[in-house]
């Protein structure tokens, strides 16, 4: 087994994204900003009204793994497509830009996840959901001699809907922790805090780095204040990167706390894979020796590139950005 | 001696508030957003040149004392005006609001200093500050019985200038400690800051509070990161609150870090006394026994406040806006 620096687990997904104003999202019940889970019927219709879009291989933690592969870092990904065009589509992207990507197609079953994202002019994207044959990755898809190749196995929270992801999810934590690895944990979306809390709360405990942005920390804790969070943060004893949008980010490890500015005089164009590629930056710092500031700014710079154009994949040479601004 | 909760050292100033836009900074070679030390014929000529003008009692600590009264704790404060008529308004205005106010005035030498403030379209203020009878503060005026009845000294930077005033300084820094009071201390100014660095590095650990903008603890250890000055600070060991405008504060302390945000929906007037005022709700909640983010939070009421309206005085009930948000 080649050494791997991170391997994501999460939902595959291609990403259908297009410009849409408030009203529509009014018009469809969606909540700006937000992420709701839709089935297949749902899906044809939102897709039926959209305007023209753009298709785009996303996923949250596949997102995460483009992101550490631009960045030069070595980067697998487990997640279930179907044996259909647009899962086709989502395996070649991956691997087209470098990061391995294993887990076999599904031959039945429901079509390869999509995720319908529209985004206002406000550049606030919101997304519905139809995973697909993604709910069907089960343990059988996690291989423990991968997962103890990787220095991280990063998981997202959108994982933790369906029972069998979460099987999965739970033999890569025992699998990383046997192999004396780390497990980082990305929070994914404050809907989704709000359906597992008290889970969440557990898990947090147990994987070592965690992710999460300003809404699903105080979901995550129940409070109104950034600060309570960030205290309750500190007591659960985790390596934690807490994203605040434009006020940047904060870290925390054991009595360090930084306080990390975001990326000045960024044009905001669409907010798609911000946290994702937040995630990739710090991992990609995380893995190959950077200190935790430089993990917070490689995390800023990931994720300035990500907002300033449609999508959430990088288009700009991340790792020449990144030496140009650290070194 | 009755109980004081605090008592503030500094300018006794008379501001002049007016609009000016960028081309009238630009004439007279003045830069937005700083203060400038300027003598009595410059004073007289820019006051000539300026629109019609706000006249309000004015210096850093005055105001600071000003918010404190403002929020039901006890002030008093100690600086200098002459035996004229603005120096009367300065007395009058700050016994007015229930400040103990009793350094008695010089009776000769320059007249009571004055601050011409340019307020910019953007609410930046542009200071152009003539000390006059400020000056002129010895260690005579420094009763050690009224700082060892004080639970807090509070000193601005500003008074690090004149070599009587730094005198008078350090006898209110020996007298509070000797009593086993505590000190703090604001910055005031990153220009103040580049004239005093070495001076103010070796203050800062001995004073027990610090209070300071993002512009000036940059410049106090020369770096360009938020973060690197944070850490800095951590490593002084006092326990510091760091504004930094919309961007809230981050106070620490020990181990404790506090991430606290700004307060949301303000109308932005007049930046006049936002640093002068943050530093007031933030005493006026640690010497009656708040939390340190209970402190910090007061602080960033206190400063929302005075940002929007001319002036760095409170003009609503801040007691009230308290209650109203913490209980």
């Amino acid at each position: 087994m080649h050494e791997i620096d991170v391997v994501g687990i999460g939902n595959a997904i291609v990403d259908v994204l297009s410009h849409a104003d408030d009203a529509f999202l009014d018009k469809h019940g969606l909540t700006k900003g937000g992420m709701m889970l839709i089935d297949d019927d749902q899906a044809r219709s939102l897709y039926a009204a959209m305007g023209p879009g753009v298709e785009i291989s996303g996923g949250s933690a596949a997102n995460t793994m483009a992101g550490i592969a631009a960045l030069g870092a070595r980067a697998a990904f487990i997640g279930k497509v179907r044996d259909d065009q647009l899962g086709e589509v989502f395996a070649h992207d991956i691997r087209s830009i470098g990061v391995s990507f294993m887990t076999p197609p599904a031959l039945e079953g429901a079509s390869t996840g999509r995720c319908l994202i529209l985004v206002t002019p406000d550049a606030q994207r919101t997304m519905n959901t139809f995973l697909g044959a993604g709910v069907g990755l089960t343990p059988e898809d996690i291989n423990p001699d991968v997962i103890q190749a990787a220095q991280v196995t990063y998981l997202e929270g959108y994982l933790w809907d369906p029972e069998n992801a979460k099987n999965a999810f739970r033999k890569a934590v025992e699998a990383a922790h046997a192999g004396g690895r780390k497990v980082a944990l990305s929070l994914s979306d404050s809907f989704c805090v709000d359906r597992h809390r008290d889970e969440f709360r557990e898990l947090v405990e147990q994987v070592d780095i965690l992710f999460a942005n300003e809404a699903e920390i105080l979901s995550l804790y129940q409070v109104d204040q950034f600060d309570a969070a960030l205290q309750a943060v500190r007591r659960a004893n985790t390596l934690a990167a807490l994203t605040r949008s434009e006020k940047g980010s904060v870290i925390l490890q054991g009595d360090e706390v930084h306080v990390i500015d975001a990326e000045a005089g960024v044009t905001l164009v669409d907010t798609t894979g911000a946290g994702d590629l937040y995630a990739a930056g710090f991992l990609a710092g995380y893995t190959t020796g950077r200190t935790l500031p430089e993990c917070g700014r490689m995390g800023s710079i990931a994720a300035a590139e990500a907002i300033s154009h449609m999508g959430a994949r990088p288009q700009a040479d991340l790792k020449a950005l990144v030496a140009a601004k650290l070194g």
